[in-house]
């Protein structure tokens, strides 16, 4: 790609740094941005810089945050006898965004993956020790995804939370609602009928 | 999607502004920046405004430039007497990374589109005439998409040049390259047997 502008070529490279935008998007962002006035270019550089450097992690769960404690922590009416343990941030608004749980969360920052050098120091796993130690907290969901390192790391956690006689429960495995079950994989078909429930109609 | 941070959420709406770019995707670049350096947000978000701050257009041949002659205009290596017009930047690219040309551009800033408001005065036309009548150049080259907009500026541009004596040529069109003619369009290929050329081998 020939740029006759270095400012262009710069713009696309700080696009193309991006994950999943290739060159040609970037110069397509980057165009896009001229044939607008200048000032949503200095506002879209501002929301990011603003972004980067006020975010925080809460001070209690480690979601990502304006201020001390996240908006959940913060926020009297959530159900604070109940931890939603997630992976990360994405999780977290993945579950939320269910409407089903009104709890408050804990974010590890990653799961125990021996392969990746990631161990249980590396994860904010003493952070959710305090928290369940402080006695409040009745019961820790485990909505980890059910991946060989996810499974270790619920089962690592369950071993630590189980003798402060704290319920440890894990979210629900098995079929998909709307799947369809030839199309599922052996695994969870085989575990949803080992792990089969009364019919409540 | 639910956001526990107004800060990520500005920054996600800020990307999502940009086309091609859902709120998922945004919402992922967003996640890697925070996992990068600040550094690294600041210099992206530095290039931008740099970018849409600094650039102008080539008082030659209106390309996007960092200077006042775009780096073409500002080559004296390049054929003077041979300009290849084109409808945009992106055109120019495309061409300019063929490696087939060595002349000058000119960029009209669009075609002319009566349905979408463009006529003729619209376009870099009248820098155009005046570039053509200074003299020195000896060719002008249609570089311009075959839709029926671009015929129309071609024709509309030939009529307005061939006064002065200057040689109007236009791209060849026929069937692409490693392209199989049953996939060709009727159009193209029936005018590809209209514009046979004679054989060299």
């Amino acid at each position: 790609m020939t740029f006759s502008s270095k400012l262009i070529e710069k713009a696309v490279e700080a696009f193309a740094g991006l994950p999943g935008i290739g060159r040609k998007s970037a110069l397509r962002l980057v165009l896009h941005l001229l044939k607008q006035d200048k000032q949503v270019t200095v506002q879209f550089a501002q929301a990011l810089v603003a972004m980067r450097e006020g975010i925080r992690d809460c001070r209690v769960c480690h979601n990502l945050s304006d201020d001390e404690l996240c908006r959940f922590c913060a926020d009297q009416r959530r159900d604070k006898s109940t931890v939603c343990v997630v992976e990360n941030v994405r999780d977290l608004m993945a579950i939320e965004d269910t409407g089903q749980f009104h709890g408050l969360y804990h974010v590890l920052g990653g799961i125990i993956s021996p392969m990746d050098g990631i161990g249980p120091s590396e994860l904010n796993i003493d952070a959710l020790m305090q928290r369940l130690e402080a006695g409040e907290i009745k019961e820790v969901i485990m909505a980890i995804s059910p991946t060989i390192e996810g499974e270790t790391t619920i089962y690592y956690l369950s071993k630590k939370i189980q003798p402060l006689g704290i319920q440890v429960s894990a979210i629900a495995r098995g079929v998909s609602f709307g799947g369809d079950l030839e199309y599922a994989d052996e695994l969870t078909l085989g575990r949803s009928i080992a792990a089969r429930v009364p019919y409540r109609s």
